[in-house]
């Protein structure tokens, strides 16, 4: 049972932690409850991603001008690319009923719950920093620097979760999504959320 | 993940929602998550349960001795019986780490949130006050007065749906135990309940 609007359902985490593989494996399910919301970036296409389908892939100068026509719900710098969330779609969606799923960067997490603080906001962990590091190890793409700087980046990142509603443990992939999907399912049975709705229907003031 | 307390799962409702249906439901699976408390009262045995599972049956002098002792969480009088649920067995069960799950009256779940405010309280509802008239009657052991009498109760106890934290439909039992188990699910990944494990898991302070 749903109320009239949708949830903004926003997954975050510490880099290289795999939300963005928990995401591509919850829209991978034929029956996938929630509408994804395509981010902009600035950072070049990696091997298999494709433009309008994993990112909307721009130019800095694009993506600036996305900024100043307040076109974006929230963005972020991120190791020297930007990463966005057009705002048009997200209000239209919400305002249709359907849930809205983003996956962002912590950075623009906190942008988003200013804007949205009744927002569903699910940090994802790995279940240790050491397996964080196997973890972007074991990517291939990126130097021992740039590893070191993502570890102490997640450190502080790991902080932000005070910012959160739940923290959902990245040890299998499956169980990953099937306790967000729980996440989502207990939130639309918040006693806040339907209370109003269930009174209409048995008639009580 | 869990953290080192279990959780005090309350199921509540009001009268012929089919509260001990969906308790018994989620009780029949073999992978049963939860500890069932069970609960005393001086109601006679309907047919089909049994002492010491369904509930603990109990004479009047038996009961009042119990409240008198402090022995009970939580107790009702309830169309002239009493309901109740014995304390030692639950805090014991939950300092063990394990959840606990009650099925009580709307009058207990009051008691009991007054004693557990972290307690994770959900009210089953009817999908509508029609079908629950139809259960009752369907019931056929009960007088019309008794009927309308506890229909006037379910309204009144829909107006205490504002004490608990989840409202759960009981359109489908399957669908409500399904939501249920969710409910617990992220009730176990809520950040407050799980920050400070993860912290302390992560190295960080």
């Amino acid at each position: 049972m749903r109320g009239k609007k949708g949830l903004l359902i926003v997954l975050s985490g510490p880099s290289g932690v795999g939300k963005g593989t928990v995401r591509k494996a919850i829209f991978s399910k034929d029956n996938t409850k929630y509408e994804y919301s395509i981010s902009v970036t600035t950072r070049n296409p990696r091997e298999g991603e494709t433009n309008g389908v994993d990112y909307f892939f721009k130019s800095r100068d694009e993506f600036e001008q996305m900024i100043e026509k307040g076109e974006l719900l929230e963005y972020a710098e991120y190791v020297g690319n930007y990463y966005g969330t057009p705002v048009d779609y997200v209000r239209q969606t919400l305002d249709e009923g359907r849930d809205v799923f983003l996956e962002i960067e912590v950075q623009g997490a906190r942008q988003v719950r200013e804007k949205f603080p009744d927002g569903l906001f699910i940090f994802l962990v790995p279940p240790s920093l050491h397996e964080l590091r196997s973890r972007l190890t074991g990517r291939g793409t990126d130097s021992e620097e740039i590893i070191q700087d993502r570890l102490n980046a997640a450190k502080e990142e790991l902080m932000l979760m005070n910012l959160y509603d739940y923290v959902v443990v990245n040890d299998r992939i499956e169980s990953a999504c099937d306790t967000i999907d729980s996440i989502v399912a207990a939130e639309h049975c918040r006693r806040e959320r339907v209370e109003k709705i269930y009174k209409e229907m048995l008639g009580v003031d």
